[in-house]
Parts: structure tokens; sequence; C-alpha cells
């Protein structure tokens, strides 16, 4: 057996994360205590929330202490267990650390069900981006038939659950995104009425202006900034914004400063709601099966972006800034062993 | 009989309104038809929300068109009647014109009680802005015991309903104000438990962070601008924050810029909503039922500054922009007849 290797928070980054923020440690495999399981990484996810980990102002959840192990969404497989509950070959997911080797205890992992769907795509469309987009969407936004719907970063992991379930809920729906390719993606792959690419459009507020000839009912909002002051000039009545990111300000050195929005919210009776998926923990078996019904019915189609090798993550993190991928970002560490004993 | 006398907008305002933008006009006083009432002005009310409607952008409600007539809350009494429902001397309100005699079918005036309140009382806390108060603050606020409520805006005349109506549900309750006297009309008479006049607070951010020292869980927002981003970096995870009115902004003559507010709701999953108070309005009979409740009870206590003189509105409207006034501010049309054939 190979040696562990981690990845650590070398720095805080001020801006622009780079390479240098983080650094590789090689340590040995860790012992496992009784009622813990030793997990090989199968797959890890690189997600934008993560970015406001890594500063240490105040974020939906507490900071990564700087020079240890950076923590996300794993999949991986038991390689020896002194669990009850799990066994060798078990395949789990958890928040665990960005590591080919993780130490757990039962209730830091839940098993996973390998016949159902790949097991990547429960780090995406049936896992945290999935539920992400299913509750902000449900919950906060409310859509109704006929009404239209808005999602910037639409080509995100969340962003085209949020739009195939829109149009589940039969809303006409848009999206914003950031190349070509995505937007064609979205509309001939998944489905959404129009798509708008930010980078080439002169004119971002006519853009939605055409696109949504009966104004905006929700907006999910996974970017911020300027694309959100556009969308938000064209509220309708008792509009619905579930906040679900600011992916445009994550990297911002200075605070962020636009026109007021309470205007827009004021007169248009508009709800603007942040969450966090976690604030929906109660209904996650709830959420994951319906989607997972959507999926098995081809309702709901998802596209990951695969990155090959452990070595290559901080590579796929800081991809995630630069508007490249389309779907979920995942890196594939090892391949799931053959025999399932 | 006088003549009637009307008060039209004469001019659009650019930032702050003066008095060049309004203008009298003598007229005779109007024929009644069949199904028709004669109402002569004992009250009229002025509001902030008015403001808006004199600019001809997008408001709550369309703007007010120039050389007619302005429309707003008025309570009057029947001097001649030719509908069925309604006899002379009854006391109405509606929303009317800023003239001596209005005319009006039974559809556009409610018949109030005079026995059970002043008949003032009917623009001010058992009207307009006491329904805006309720529904804002227990509709989209919904304090909770022990929970800290924030009001800016709080001697006016919702500000002054809500801090009240939040103490009946156990709320730690800070109110932000413009003057000593009106901290000290909120904190000694009304039972705020704290009050922060902000014009001679150095530090509102501090100032704030003390008098909240478990964060702000619900913030009912009618100014607006800076002291708003303050109250905003102390938000509580699911925060609730009506969103009233933004008076500090209605008189800008450029787009209100600062910081945007969307990472404070997102890190928070708190929940912002824009209201007017018709958004209730098949509520209304139970909200004015409990504030009357409440008003006889002695729970709820009401301040009126009135002006006498119809001459005196636009001053009256005007002295709402220089946070002059404590309560709801009425102008004194005329005194009620005493028969009541």
């Amino acid at each position: 057996m190979e040696n562990n290797q981690q990845i650590l928070l070398a720095s805080r980054p001020s801006g622009m994360p780079t390479k240098e923020n983080f650094a590789f440690k090689e340590a040995p495999i860790p012992e496992i205590g009784v009622g813990e399981v030793l997990i090989r990484t199968l797959y890890l996810s690189v997600d934008p929330y993560m970015r406001g980990r890594m500063s240490d102002r105040k974020s939906y959840v507490p900071p990564f202490p700087l020079n240890e192990i950076i923590v996300g969404g794993i999949v991986g497989e038991i390689i020896e267990s002194r669990a009850d509950d799990l066994s060798k070959g078990d395949v789990v997911i958890g928040n665990l650390g960005w590591q080919l080797y993780n130490v757990a205890n039962t209730a830091e992992v839940r098993k996973i069900d390998p016949t159902i769907a790949p097991i990547s795509t429960y780090l995406g469309v049936l896992g945290m981006p999935g539920l992400t987009a299913y509750f902000g969407l449900l919950d906060i936004g409310q859509p109704k038939e006929g009404e239209t719907v808005v999602i910037s970063g639409a080509a995100g992991a969340v962003g085209m659950i949020v739009g195939q379930i829109a149009k589940i809920k039969g809303a006409h729906v848009v999206g914003i995104a950031g190349s070509d390719e995505k937007i064609d993606y979205i509309t001939q792959e998944l489905g959404f009425d129009v798509a708008i690419n930010y980078k080439t459009t002169d004119n971002i507020r006519q853009a939605l202006k055409e696109a949504c000839p009966n104004g905006v009912d929700v907006y999910f909002d996974n970017v911020g900034g300027e694309i959100s002051d556009a969308v938000l000039s064209l509220l309708n009545h008792g509009a619905r914004i579930p906040l679900c990111g600011q992916i445009s300000l994550y990297n911002l050195e200075k605070p962020d400063v636009g026109p007021r929005i309470q205007s827009q919210l004021l007169i248009n009776s508009a709800l603007m709601k942040g969450f966090i998926v976690s604030d929906y923990a109660k209904q996650f078996k709830e959420g994951a099966f319906q989607l997972a019904q959507w999926v098995q019915e081809g309702k709901i189609k998802y596209k990951e972006n695969i990155v090959e090798g452990f070595e290559n993550t901080i590579d796929a993190f800081l991809g995630l800034f630069k508007g490249e991928n389309i779907g979920k970002q995942i890196v594939k560490v090892a391949e799931r062993s053959q025999q399932s004993d």
C-alpha cells in the first residue's frame, strides 16, 4: 500500500486563490480504532463554497484552519473496518479530508448504493448540488406553471439542475452562463427555453428583457454582482430570489459595491432569501428520493466534469473560478476495487 | 358653503420636494350623482410613500399624474348622500383627493365607528400605518420570544407600532431614530428596550453591537441606506428583514450605491422581503380588530402629530423628510359637525 497524501491550506488566498495557497504532504496511512473505518478516496468534490472557508471571515461554515487538511465531499470505499455497520468494500460518502485515506466513524459517513446510479453522482445530482437546487428552487423559489425562472451560473452543478426542475414545474426557464458551449448545452440538451452568454452580450439587461417578456418571477442566483443587478431590474410583483451563491464576488479583494437592491425588492413585494443546503437536513431523504426518481425517468440529466488524479485537485478547484467547467466538477482519485466481498 | 380647494402636483420633484412642486386651486364644490356621496374632509394623511408617486418611475403604485389632485388617506364626513348605504353625518375613510370636498361612491369609502376611537386614528394606529406594522412584523418578521428586533425609523407612524407589537411578542426591541426627544419617547413611553440616536452616535455599528448582544433576528427597515448596512452586519442565522420603506433614499437624485447585501443574506440564511400593506388586503379585518384590542388594553400607545389647516398640508408633507415628526403626521382640515342626524 502506498503512503497517504494530503492537501493542506498553506496560506489564506487574497483575491483569486493560487497554487501557492496549498501544500501537498506525505504521511503514513493512519491506524483505525474500534468503531472506525479506513476509507480509500475514490472521488473528491471541489465546490465554489469552499473558497469562503479559505478566508478567515465569517461565512456559511467556519474557516479552514491553516496548515490542516482541507475538508470536502468525498466518495470512498472502505478498505478496513472495525465498525459494526460498515464492511470492507462498502462505498460511503462523507465530509472528509482531501487525502488518499481517511479514518471515520459511522456517524461521519453514509453508505451509498452503487447499483442505483454511478457513485460519482452522489457528489453531484444526487448529492449536495442536487439537493441545493431542489430545496432552493422549490422551498424558496416556488415556481408556478407559466412563470419565468432565471438562473445565473446556469451551466454549473447546481444551476443546471435548477433549470431542469423548473421545466418539470412548467416554468419558462432562462439561463445565464459564460460560453457558447454552455449556452448550447443547457438549451439543446437540458431544455432551457433561452440562454444568454453574458460574456458576449453587449447589453445583458436588454438581452434579459427579450428573454423574459413577462418579467421575472423567480431568480435563482449563483453569481451576484452586475448580472444580478440586471435581473433584479425585471422583477415582477411577488418575485422570489433564492440566494445560493455569489461566485463573482468570492475572490474580490474589496467589498462588493453596487446599487442597493432594497428598493427593487420593496416596490415589487419581492422576497430574497439566502440558504445553505444544511438548512434542509431534515428533508434530505425526501429530496434525494425525488431527484433519483427524476434521473431514472430521464427528466433530469446530469453532467460531470471529471479530472483524473489526486495531484490535479488544486487545478480542478481553481478551474471553478475560471468559468471553464460545465456541470459538476469532480476529481477521480482511484478506481473502485473489483472485489466486493 | 365655501368653494372647494384642491392641491395639485404641479411638477415632479427632483430630489427633495419643495413647495414649488405643488399648486393650490380653487374650484366649485362638485355635484353628486345617484349612488354617490359628498364628503367634507376632516383629517388628511401625509405619508412618506407618497413621495414615490410624485416621481414618474415605477414604485408601489402608479405615479400621480401632473396637474391633477394628489390622492391619499382621508377621513371625512358625509354632508350629502344619494347612496343607499351611507347617510349624512356618517364618518368615512378612503383614498381620496387632497381637497376640501370629495365625491365618492360606496365602493371607494368605508364607514368608521367614531365611538371606538378618535376618528384620526383610522389614519394611524388603526389604519394603514398600524396594519403595515402588524403584517410586516408578524407575517414577515415573525419575532419569537427572546429574539432581538431592530427597527429603523422607530419613532415614525409605523415604527413605533412595530416596536410595541414586538414587545407584546416578548422580543428585545431596539429602535433607531434621529433625535433625543424621539429616543426618550420610544424608550420611556413605549417600552422599547434600547434606542439609538443615529445622528449623535459616532459609530452606529458599535452602538448597535452593544444594543444587540445576541445579534439581530428581525430588522424592520423603514429607512435604508447606511443605517441598514450597519444592521445587516449583525444578522443572526435565519434572520428576517421586512422591507417597509427606504425613506433615506426617496429624495436622492442619483441611484443609491453601497455594499451589496446579498453576501450578508447568504451567509446567514436570512430572508428579506419587500411588502406593501395592500398585499394583505384580505386580512385587514383581522389586523384592525387585533390592533383595536391592543389599543383598548393599553398595550399599544399611539402618538399623532396634528397640523391644523388645509393650507399647511404641504408643510406637513415636507416635514416627513426632515425627521421632525414623532408618530403619525396628520393634517386636521375641519371640525366634525355637531349634529349627527
